[in-house]
């Protein structure tokens, strides 16, 4: 290893990680906010993406659960409240089943997890493994995907509002709070990320949670665009149109 | 094993291991209610005990971690606020430094865990990972020790105002809303361990649980107890007053 990078210099190399790899450029993202997927490939973009929105919390109380101030806990406890409501405003999760209800899923099924592709299985349990196993640094840095996701939840949502009659405003309402959900979020691990590193295998290890976090949001369309686009071949027991 | 216990038949049982293993029997703690303690025993209290507290949160962001759903995880996401607090009202933990504060014991070197008893470690430390590898059932029944705390701290103020005139109402500011907040979390857990288990193997798991709790409590008053009151053989390294 060579130099530290400084702070500029790593966040460039994050945002250059994000230009790569970020499931933004996936053809199956594409497909779905141009408008090219029928319904059933919408429903089951939305069915197995809800294992990912239900396993955030999961996630995050994981890394709250090594993180050692009640400061930092405090300031990681906000994802929770984001993703699991506060028994009154609804929580990510719960407005992810409003998707799946206003796609015509019926939401026992959904949450079952029964018509599941394993591969979206295997990518977030690997997410959730990621950040038990590995530094806390790692895990923090893991979370930086959130550095794309506005502008990929706006191609989404005016491309989606735009293009399909079976959804609307409403339907897609999980999207609404996580544009400025996100940003906060970001503020935070950037700056974690920044300041805590002490020698440049620290910082690579940084871009490294990135590439593995942006390898497990591909992974996942990629098993949707095998089983649901091309060839189809759903494995037995998957949802199926 | 034999057959199921009736909800209140369980409830007497868990009772009945307060009644014969909480802590409130310990030497110790009559010493310290009673005002047989010098100050730097109280102190020598204080230290370890703050180790305790400042692992509550690590322990039910474990639990939080493990919980299937959101109204389970908000429900236990209740804890993480009490002891971390909201960043406006200080939570479990800050108001346990005003007890060490007022105490006259220097904060950082509380928050180092320089001066720790290995014993007090040892017993916090399998708490957290009781919580973690133990079955969720047996996890959340861990917590119900909360079910005899009313009955100790009201002891333990009363006699330490009456007793030294080195704490105040001030410093043991932390015991007041536990009053409050410990009957909320026992009400759900009691419930959670009289309503999930199917078979008396999981009902003695419960009892189990609890017994393991009290035992951890228990030890980390030996440790105090016999490195400052009997013998008084602090081992290298731990507080000395």
């Amino acid at each position: 290893m060579t130099d530290m990078l400084s702070p500029d210099e790593l966040h460039a190399r994050l945002q250059a990680i994000g230009d790569e790899r970020y499931h933004i450029h996936h053809p199956f993202h594409r497909l779905l906010h141009g408008g090219k997927l029928t319904k059933p490939q919408v429903q089951a973009w939305a069915l197995n993406r809800y294992y990912y929105q239900a396993s955030i919390p999961r996630k995050d109380a994981t890394v709250l659960a090594r993180l050692p101030t009640a400061e930092l806990r405090r300031e990681w406890r906000r994802r929770l409240v984001d993703h699991d409501g506060d028994g009154t405003a609804p929580g990510g999760i719960e407005r992810w089943l409003a998707l799946t209800d206003g796609l015509g899923l019926d939401r026992d099924y959904v949450v079952s997890l029964e018509g599941l592709l394993p591969g979206t299985r295997f990518a977030v349990d690997a997410y959730v493994a990621f950040v038990r196993d590995r530094t806390l640094l790692e895990a923090v840095a893991s979370s930086l995907t959130e550095m794309f996701s506005p502008n990929i939840i706006s191609q989404r949502v005016a491309g989606m509002l735009k293009n399909y009659d079976f959804v609307s405003e409403t339907t897609l309402a999980y999207f609404t709070p996580r544009l400025t959900q996100a940003p906060v979020d970001v503020a935070f691990a950037l700056d974690y990320v920044k300041r805590v590193p002490r020698t440049r295998a620290e910082q690579e290890q940084v871009l490294g949670a990135l590439r593995f976090k942006c390898d497990l949001l591909w992974a996942q369309l990629d098993a949707l665009h095998f089983a649901y686009v091309e060839p189809g071949l759903p494995p037995p027991g998957a949802f199926r149109p």
